[in-house]
């Protein structure tokens, strides 16, 4: 078990009805102004905005209605936000939404307490020093934004996505009510699957190395969300699998199912050059593209390890190593086109002349080496792009 | 999944050598000065004294030697240092040890800043309006309080053991270094493995609901601290087994393997009133002597559960419910022996005499009904006992 450091502080509120109770929450924090940011008009017409102002008002908190936030937030509009957080004196930002909004609300959180370039954080050449407190009311299980460190923030003028981690991205709480993922269409039910095992699974398919803790409770997620997954999909408004998910959702981002190992979330880097070039592309749909192809490609260089996972997660017990570990693979393939997500390039309507663009992006034209479970040089990643266009 | 919350904030530093930096841990805070609070001379015979306290005087950090907290902690002891705290305007009290100095800790850093009669917390009669930060540096893995919410502590006068929750005692970092629990005696090792054990069972085992998540987390640290614990027995500086039962320790009482179930720590109950009129009795061999014993009084009125249990865990499978969940607990029975722990009241040195007693305490002589995974007056507690005398 490698030396780590865990520091997971954001209070969940969980459970039905819960999120009727934000504006006594925001209350009890002592808060009197929020920003109140979210994406498009779902949340208005489901009631939710109805629903969350009408619970602030009633707590005398005062709100900025600032929505707009894109399905691959902006530092264009986030920049927006940030200055109205700091023209209107706000003191908390309330994201209502999924990974995009409050990604987009963490970093506009950052950009009201830091008077420069926020660009610079998401290229990891400057740390913020301060940010305004972040709080969430969770509308969709995949991105784990409620409860890690994370925030991606797309660059538009420079067609970039990139992801940065802070300790000011910790959201204070964040309210988690199943109820509300009822009505996500089955597509973007199965994109949050599939974001929320890859967090999993970046964190397991590692360089050798023993955490028996991690690795255990790792396992138990990833079988509880394939199997919620399904559930979820086979009835919408099955609470137990939507809480499932829903929880397990935060626990796979919250850095506890990476503790103890050295990891680089490779798939989720190959992903955003995807989307950051094809913004069409939703996150879920290119990780279950690209990550059967990088599995592929690297397996029979770390069969022990996809082999443990073919058995604890597919129960496949024959075999030599190698032989579980693909078989493991075409386990997860299989799932994703069970839960309706994309498993090849072409079904993202992406061809072979994107390849090496894409991969020149995550190398920055050759002048970086990805470093994963291997290193990831320009010629590598198109292998792997190339794999993920196979016929089989 | 029942509504819940979860609240874990202790900032978790993990691995070898960490202890060493605790003067820079503590000055990056802005901490001035601490209560270095401790049990008996182990710590300076070991040497870690000296190290720590070198630590905080290169860091510039003051601190106030109050060692001497008891393996029983008591009210009366703590309140010493709770006067020390105020006199001498210390602003962190740092814990080094185990449960007993920690959750000393916890009371006096409570006390210092609730200038009333402390026990009314622990009888929750009433609730700390604040506390001094603490900070642990873990020296045993056992009592999970390093990142739990909870304070146990005596009233040697009236020979009462109480525990109390509360976010004041959620430590601000803990400090764990595998390594501190290498010399850690053989006895000591198995009694905190069966109390982190103990830790989740207490929330596993309870009257049905759904919470899948939950229990694959649970499922997943039962079975790694059983082999940690084998392994640590077997060779007392395997690192990977020590880092492995310091994290599940932690893990297992910070909530998260309760989330979504209504719990009661029935045995944990049970044993406070053991080790209350028996102080010499350790508290995870009381545990060991209680928990095997109330499973056999309950499990055929909850047989489905505890053969999973025994599924999961011991990997029975043959046989009804019933003969698995018995299986299951003998496994349990099994075990504790294999690691040194009694599993019979009179291994401990305790008579039938006593049963009664012991569960009018729990009670309070008849006033009381603990609801756990069924309701237990005195009579049935007694039964309980009893069955921890039994031959089989």
């Amino acid at each position: 078990m490698k030396n780590f450091t865990y520091y997971a502080p954001t209070r969940i509120f969980f459970g039905k009805g819960e999120y009727k109770r934000v504006g006594e929450i925001v209350r009890s924090y002592g808060f009197r102004k929020v920003l109140l940011h979210y994406g498009g008009g779902s949340i208005k017409r489901s009631g939710l905005f109805d629903e969350v102002t009408g619970s602030l008002r009633d707590a005398g908190i005062a709100y900025v209605d600032f929505g707009g936030a894109q399905p691959n937030p902006t530092l264009e509009h986030a920049t927006e936000g940030m200055k109205i957080c700091v023209k209107e004196n706000v003191d908390l930002v309330l994201a209502v939404g999924g990974g995009s909004a409050i990604d987009s609300a963490k970093h506009i959180a950052v950009g009201a307490k830091n008077d420069c370039d926020t660009w610079r954080f998401a290229m990891k050449e400057d740390t913020p020093k301060g940010a305004l407190p972040v709080a969430t009311i969770l509308t969709i299980a995949a991105s784990g934004s409620e409860m890690s460190a994370s925030a991606v923030i797309s660059n538009e003028k420079l067609g970039l996505k990139r992801g940065y981690n802070s300790d000011y991205h910790r959201a204070l709480f964040s309210i988690l009510s199943p109820e509300l993922t009822f009505t996500l269409p089955p597509y973007q039910t199965a994109c949050g699957v599939t974001d929320i095992m890859m967090h999993t699974l970046e964190r397991y398919l590692t360089r050798p190395g023993e955490a028996a803790v991690t690795d255990r409770v790792a396992e138990g997620l990833l079988r509880t969300v394939i199997e919620a997954g399904r559930a979820a999909l086979k009835d919408p408004c099955d609470y137990e699998a939507r809480a499932n998910l829903m929880w397990a959702g935060s626990l796979s981002h919250n850095d506890l199912t990476g503790l103890g190992r050295d990891f680089f979330m490779i798939s989720h880097q190959f992903e955003h050059e995807i989307s950051g070039m094809f913004p069409e592309v939703a996150h879920g749909a290119g990780l279950a593209v690209v990550f059967p192809a990088w599995a592929k490609h690297v397996y029979k260089r770390h069969a022990a390890r996809f082999a443990r996972l073919a058995e604890v997660l597919w129960d496949i017990r024959e075999g030599s190593d190698e032989e579980k570990a693909l078989a493991g693979i075409r386990a997860f393939e299989a799932y994703f086109r069970e839960i309706g997500m994309p498993t090849r390039m072409r079904e993202l309507g992406i061809g072979e002349e994107a390849f090496r663009p894409m991969a020149e992006k995550c190398t920055a034209n050759g002048t970086k080496i990805l470093s994963a479970i291997e290193d990831y040089d320009t010629d590598k990643i198109v292998e792997v792009f190339r794999l993920a266009d196979a016929a089989d």
